[in-house]
């Protein structure tokens, strides 16, 4: 049979590009013994027979009884099309896991073919250790099948349920950035990555095949892509499917990786194409790795890779009805539907079920016989075992320096100018230092810009790429480093939600503005990380962290574009069993905000914090009080005494809390017998009612800060809206006026924008004025004051291109 | 010097990747005069004088007095570092449009660059046409200069106010997909698009090269992009910039390019380059496209493309202060700081900038030397004086087909099921057919599976790649189509965008949970749309339409990752000048509010609307009357006969509304005598006041609606707190009890998930109940049944894997 077959890429060059005929590969040597190749084929059949039974059948999962309707589901949903190449994948890495005792794990980038990851569960045994109602027999089996995508079961992706998963695959695009996060810092991890060829057209995986420029290949493990030409998606033909063979090569080497083909239908050659060429990939990954230790010198090599081209649907009928099945998108999901009722369909399932010969396979119990079984790795080796894939149990506590040390000396609360940012990083370069092999930073290239610079001390960026002579001169780059900097949001997620994900820690810190580009994968690990706490045998990984800087009331030059605080928006709509969004004043309540976020697990925290410099206004023991309530009265910034206010004055957020303050101030000067209290909100939910949110306080709680009759000036970091949203159930909710960014700006200072908004001093103070009353004379002569000011410091801006220092250089004065 | 360069790309194989040395090239001719050499230098050194004035000048713009500090803006913003690639690439364009009569518009897609841009309008002298007081003389150059990066004045991105930008290049990533969305239907226009190798890493970016396979050259325009190998980043180097010529070369050949190769820092040879390379793939462009047009033969070709690597900050001092800048990421922004007060350092940029010869090129009144200003173009071949970059001058009404004959012949309110979507699909084939050359949909995949499968039959899928036998069985594919997808969301809202800026219109449909993939992307195109009606010489362009189907309610199979309504509230943080969001209830509406939003401008228009079958509510003229209020009583299915109602159900969404309906019915069922006033709200931006939004409504019209004191059950398409949002400021919002989706669900049937979320009908009624006062008895018992109905219907789903029929087949009994 190898004579028919290909045997170079070069070769390969004028091969037609149908998926159907003889195996044609890159490497193609006859690795496996004529009896090796039925077994596998039998496991094969095998898996594929419990991924039809998954999709059709409730009752008769042997096909002992003849197929009738009262067997088949009555809703019949799932997805057949890439079953089949990705379990004939997992089985011949089966083979090598055992041949060369490698530490795997397999990730399932198409997502919709869960029946394939389940059905190797199932037949490796995992399946029914974990779930011991799914037990290796007919009973066992049966119920294995009704589950599948049926009420109260499991879905069609591979679910947080299915064991061995950390990469659900239900949104596209993310499965080789996962793989690389999973790899990080885990030497001897084989991420063995199946891509979908729909999947790869998306923007995320497009840019994710150039983390090998990220790889180091002494300290990570290594990535191994399998690109599943399966040549549809839903509807339509797949772009790399239908590219010249010369392009699709092109493509990989551009990439950084090379490419080796596994391509054609016909089973027996294709076991010997894929067995010889997976195994030179591994042995080839294996030198790579060997050279790289034992040199102790790092390089990037080109990394290997397979494409394989097999039909969608593959083993299936070829036509169906006169309309092709097999090898086109009909085969997509349910392959033959419209069976209910249906004799001749129903028939046609079971010939085709039948032809896998499950009798053979499955033994008088429905137990898959032995000399296949024993085709599968055993205990942990077992991919859907491999604890890597549930990160939980591998995830240490990191080892966090005091906060306390980092802290700012507040000798007078609100009148020291100090860069919040640069207090944190430090903290941040130690964290990095006591931690040197699970925790890691990520980050679009902003990492300098947003001042965090002083980490480099602790741990380079990692830099694969070639070097040049200017990159001595303080561009902090290295083969081995603890900060990933790529500019893409997606690839930076992606390997974080990875590393995290298999046991480690890190953080993520962006602009604010752009971190709407991840919104859907945030979006996406959030589910995930809830419908893990439904799944039992699940462990709770570290939270994702996500540090948002460069915020909307610092974009001075960048103007309109980077201006949106809405990530917020998103986050909020989340479950409250899994996020969290922390807005520290200032650097004390920053740094004591990250502790606790380091220390949580199974969270998405979102913190906001400016990367410019501000007023500080707490020391560290106030800083502790405060964020361990989470929201508080500034009694130094208050003068209400405990007593019931004329007016609050609230805020969240830094840049806002300034300008809250100073409305104060300006308020206390016009009106020295006003008695106003100060509140400062650092987690944003303590202003959801308790049963809504973990985190939420009670009515009376709110009453105790934000009173239930008296004007509350709320000046928000975000837009306006959430605190209405959060608050709407609140009595007294329409006491609070809240401002925030109503989306006006341009290229501002940062006074101009806050005016423009109205979460300006001046705003604010005339915003209390306006509210409170009895103010009479006095306050309309205060009102037209203030106004007076406000537009003087506007003029101000705009003739001199910055804001009056007077203003900015602002200290609370009482 | 040309013996100096390497001649073919082959030679190049070996090449350092230094940019520095004299030009290397794919095809290097000497193809310019000595005297052209010089004067395209002089040109070129103007731009980059007029780019470091816009970065420090407010006054002195000749430096005909010693520079000072008075003359320096006192903050400095701006960047510098990819100006000198951009405009050199813009300059070379300016000789063959003149040589070729060329229909070009360039597309800056590192963005931080807009100096570039600008100074090449200023030059060629549109800026001043449409800015009259920034005139072509010193006085019009000091303002010029001033503006910049100035409150008050223009950014330094490639904002809407810049002449012949459809792209700002705020955020990253989307300057091939915008590019490529402007030449479809635009068979002579030449987008020449810079992208910024940052950009490049991004995953849009990425996925966007691969446009090629839906670009048709006899009906479609070119792209021809230059990617800008700068170098650096804001602080790292970039991964294009720093893998091996091989990678380079491969990649863009795997992407389906033919790159050519201009690299170097000496500019009189580098001047021979490029114009030899730009002018060959011009040549090429014209050639592919004549032999497509000549033979009526479309085909893909490897379309030309450039890679230009230059220094960062090219022309720039190399080092500052013993750093490197030229050629290091340091020359990104500001490439000369701290000079306020800085004797030497003012010295330093002083003699850069005169380096450049300013008394050369301009002449005593501050105008360029007339010998520099016949290289540019003249009237609207001047690249930012095109009027595609200015797409509402060219924007054609669409002929629409009378919406009306597309109705649903509801004969009785509320009885029958009929899919909505096939109603409107027919109506979208009809559009097509009657705008052949105006009007594209672009979609992931998913039109198809949509139900819009119909339009093929006006318009088919464009298709550039390889064609296989199956095709021809269902596949809908062709070289000439008028519907575009692709699997990636960012790349169709790209195209979708380009295509609608430059005078077009279009409709993107998608999975609801997925369109927050482009979260982002929205968010710009709405940004630029606001800045836009602060321009007054853009004219207004078509709305982009946004169909959401595949809704969170019908995720049978695909579980809670597919369940996400969340993009409403993303859209509901922009301006209320540029945002609409319509929820139609059933297919008629659906239509009514189509047809609006064909019809309108510069809105973005979000449209939900559920792909299956649902219960059909009102006739043609019901819903042309419901539509144009947007939000209305349904009196058929009320019964409080214009007096005040005891309870009033509403809901806003298709399924939801269902449901909201047949709670009225139970409720009547079994309250005979209770008042119930139904509401439906389409147009969602009727609920906020009218003060905030353009469709918002007054008090009197909200307590019309909902009352101020009775209580509201209503029922969200959304999360429910989107609602609370809307109407926080409304009297009697304390009654509205809103549900939505609350972020439960799993691999739940319709009613299963309803209930999951308590919008089912049994839950509504039950919360009536609660809220109704006085019901006594009666309400407990009625309570309690309905309670018992609830769970036996649960449990009906969970055993048969589907909802019971009598349920979902239900009509309005009344």
């Amino acid at each position: 049979m190898s004579s028919d077959v290909v045997k170079t890429a070069k070769q390969l060059d004028t091969m037609s590009i149908s998926p159907y005929g003889p195996a044609r590969a890159t490497v193609n040597e006859k690795t496996l013994s004529d009896d090796e190749v039925r077994k596998m084929s039998d496991y094969f059949y095998a898996t594929m027979y419990l991924c039809l039974g998954m999709i059709y059948l409730k009752e008769n999962p042997l096909l002992r009884e003849p197929l009738s309707t009262d067997h088949i589901k009555r809703r019949l949903l799932g997805h057949w099309g890439s079953d089949a190449g990705q379990s004939f994948t997992y089985i011949h890495m089966n083979r090598l896991i055992k041949k060369y005792d490698l530490d795997a794990i397999f990730i399932s980038g198409p997502g919709h073919g869960a029946p394939a990851v389940l059905s190797n569960s199932y037949l490796e045994g995992v399946y029914s250790e974990i779930y011991p109602d799914k037990s290796e027999d007919v009973d066992g089996m049966r119920r294995f099948f009704k589950q599948f995508s049926f009420p109260g079961g499991i879905g069609s992706h591979a679910t947080p349920e299915t064991p061995g998963s950390i990469h659900e695959g239900g949104e596209l695009g993310y499965s080789v950035s996962h793989a690389f996060g999973t790899v990080f810092d885990h030497p001897d991890l084989i991420a063995l990555t199946m891509v979908g060829d729909g999947e790869a057209e998306t923007g995320p995986l497009a840019a994710s095949w150039h983390s090998t420029k990220f790889l180091n290949p002494i300290t990570d493990g290594a990535v191994l892509p399998v690109l599943h030409l399966n040549g549809y998606k839903i509807n339509n033909p797949t772009v790399l499917a239908r590219i010249t063979h010369r392009e699709l090569e092109a493509l990989f080497i551009g990439y950084g990786w090379t490419p080796f083909f596994v391509e054609g239908s016909d089973l027996p050659t294709m076991h010997q194409a894929m067995a010889s060429t997976l195994e030179k990939c591994v042995t080839e990954i294996k030198a790579i790795q060997k050279q790289a230790r034992e040199s102790g010198k790092a390089f990037r090599p080109l990394w290997p890779m397979i494409v394989l081209r097999t039909p969608k649907g593959w083993t299936g009928p070829r036509k169906i009805d006169g309309h092709f099945l097999e090898g086109f998108w009909r085969s997509h999901q349910v392959p033959i539907t419209g069976i209910v009722g249906n004799k001749p369909k129903l028939l046609q399932l079971e010939d085709w079920m039948k032809s896998y010969k499950p009798e053979k396979l499955f033994d008088e119990s429905g137990t898959l016989i032995p000399e296949l079984k024993e085709l599968a790795p055993t205990g942990n080796r077992r991919m859907s075992a491999n604890p890597v894939a549930n990160g939980g149990i591998l995830r240490r506590k990191l080892h966090l320096p005091d906060w306390r040390d980092y802290c700012v000396d507040v000798k007078k609360n609100g009148t020291q100018m100090w860069g919040s940012m640069n207090q944190f990083a430090t903290y941040l370069r130690d964290i990095v230092k006591k931690n040197p092999t699970h925790f890691r930073v990520f980050g679009p290239d902003e990492t300098e810009s947003n001042k965090m610079g002083v980490i480099y001390e602790a741990g380079k960026k990692v830099w694969m790429g070639d070097y040049f002579d200017e990159d001595a001169d303080g561009g902090n780059l290295a083969y081995a480093g603890r900060v990933m900097e790529i500019l893409s949001e997606h690839t930076c997620e992606g390997w974080l939600e990875g590393y995290v994900l298999s046991g480690r820690h890190g953080m993520l810190n962006s602009y604010e503005p752009f971190i709407h580009v991840i919104d859907s994968m945030v979006n996406q690990h959030c589910k995930w990380l809830e419908k893990c706490l439904e799944v039992d045998w699940r462990v709770k990984v570290a939270s994702l962290n996500i540090l948002l800087t460069a915020t909307v009331w610092r974009q001075d030059h960048n103007g309109f574009t980077h201006q949106d605080p809405g990530f917020l928006d998103v986050v909020a709509n989340k479950s409250p069993e899994v996020v969290r969004i922390y807005l520290p004043p200032d650097a004390n309540c920053f740094l004591s905000t990250m502790d606790h976020c380091f220390r949580s697990a199974n969270y998405v925290n979102v913190i906001v914090a400016d990367k410019q410099e501000h007023l500080q206004f707490l020391d560290k023991e106030e800083a502790i009080a405060h964020c361990t309530k989470g929201a508080g009265i500034w009694k130094w910034a208050s003068n209400d005494q405990g007593e019931e206010p004329d007016v609050v004055m609230a805020s969240c957020g830094d840049v806002v809390t300034h300008e809250a303050l100073a409305a104060t101030a300006l308020l206390r000067q016009y009106f020295p017998d006003l008695k106003i209290r100060f509140v400062n909100v650092v987690d944003l939910f303590r202003l959801i009612p308790e049963s809504e949110h973990p985190h939420g306080m009670s009515d009376r709680e709110f009453k105790s800060l934000f009173t239930e009759d008296k004007p509350c000036i709320f000046n928000f970091h975000s837009y306006p809206w959430l605190i209405h949203r959060l608050t709407y159930r609140r009595k007294g909710q329409h006491n609070l006026h809240v401002r925030g960014y109503k989306e006006k700006g341009n290229i501002d200072t940062p006074l101009e924008l806050a005016i423009r908004n109205s979460t300006d001093r001046f705003s604010l103070a005339i915003d209390a004025i306006d509210r409170i009353p009895g103010l009479g004379n006095k306050g309309t002569t205060a009102r037209e004051e203030l106004l007076n000011q406000q537009i003087k410091a506007a003029n101000y801006a705009f003739h001199e291109g910055m804001d009056p220092s007077e203003l900015t250089n602002w200290v609370w004065p009482f």
